[in-house]
């Protein structure tokens, strides 16, 4: 069985993180991570634009085999929702236009995944990403995460994989 | 004085709409307009690279100068603003990628640009869009906001043109 690379995008105008893992069977290993973040004085469009080309770079490098995205949390606040909904509209795109099939999460889905609990916090996220993957060193929160949802990834695919769906 | 190509833009995830004129001091001329429709029933990062894809061809097609863009009316509806954002950010991605300078205008500005009263209605917009563009024939609701964008664009542009700014 060869290694499955994920890469897992936690998207964001100001910072969006990025993290690609190598799944082999049960086998879970760190590849690389990092967070682009656009410079804030520049016009909105030129922004997007930054974010969709450096993670075209990230994907190029790395030719994951899947992405996998959280599936955004939209509580009232439809202002921020709409700057972040074009932050992700744009790394959705970088992706579909590799040609990767872009899985999305509910944040409670990959908590259970990578915690064991629906209900885990963001610092108990972030523990047991640095635990499962102890070669990826210091984690920005942007970048455990987008690590977070590329492990909850592996361990739904690879689950797929195993049942033959 | 030579003509100045303003590609006005009405993202929508569902229906994007598109729309180019020239403007040439104070003469107005239509040149195009278009609808983009991703098929729902793919996958939402392949509707997105769709739109971002198509609206590509139309600019490399027409080479406009200048883009503009309604201002994102947000209301409390945060999931619609989310879905917005995603069309939006590839448009405004799409426009950085060519070097286009993308101008912004809220929907105030447009009804009073083309209509003459911030409080006119789609209806009277799109009237005033058929009235200036004749040639324009028959317009959708979406292809109509438009060149509506475009159309207050120039006005914008040609003052700051006119008083040197």
């Amino acid at each position: 069985m060869s290694a499955v690379v994920i890469m897992g995008i936690d998207p964001g105008l100001n910072r969006c993180g990025w993290g690609l893992v190598a799944s082999e069977g049960a086998r879970l290993s760190y590849i690389a991570h990092g967070v682009i973040a656009p410079a804030p004085k520049q016009q909105l469009a030129s922004r997007l634009l930054c974010l969709f080309e450096q993670l075209g770079e990230v994907l190029d490098a790395h030719q994951p085999n899947e992405v996998a995205v959280e599936e955004t949390y939209v509580n009232n606040n439809a202002r921020a929702a709409l700057a972040l909904g074009q932050a992700r509209g744009v790394a959705l795109a970088a992706a579909a236009r590799r040609g990767v099939v872009v899985a999305e999460y509910s944040p409670a889905t990959i908590k259970k995944a990578v915690v064991g609990s629906g209900g885990a916090d963001k610092n108990q996220i972030a523990f047991m990403v640095r635990r499962l993957l102890p070669t990826a060193g210091e984690l920005t929160a942007d970048a455990a995460d987008a690590l977070g949802v590329a492990l909850c990834h592996a361990a739904h695919a690879g689950m797929r994989r195993r049942v033959g769906m």
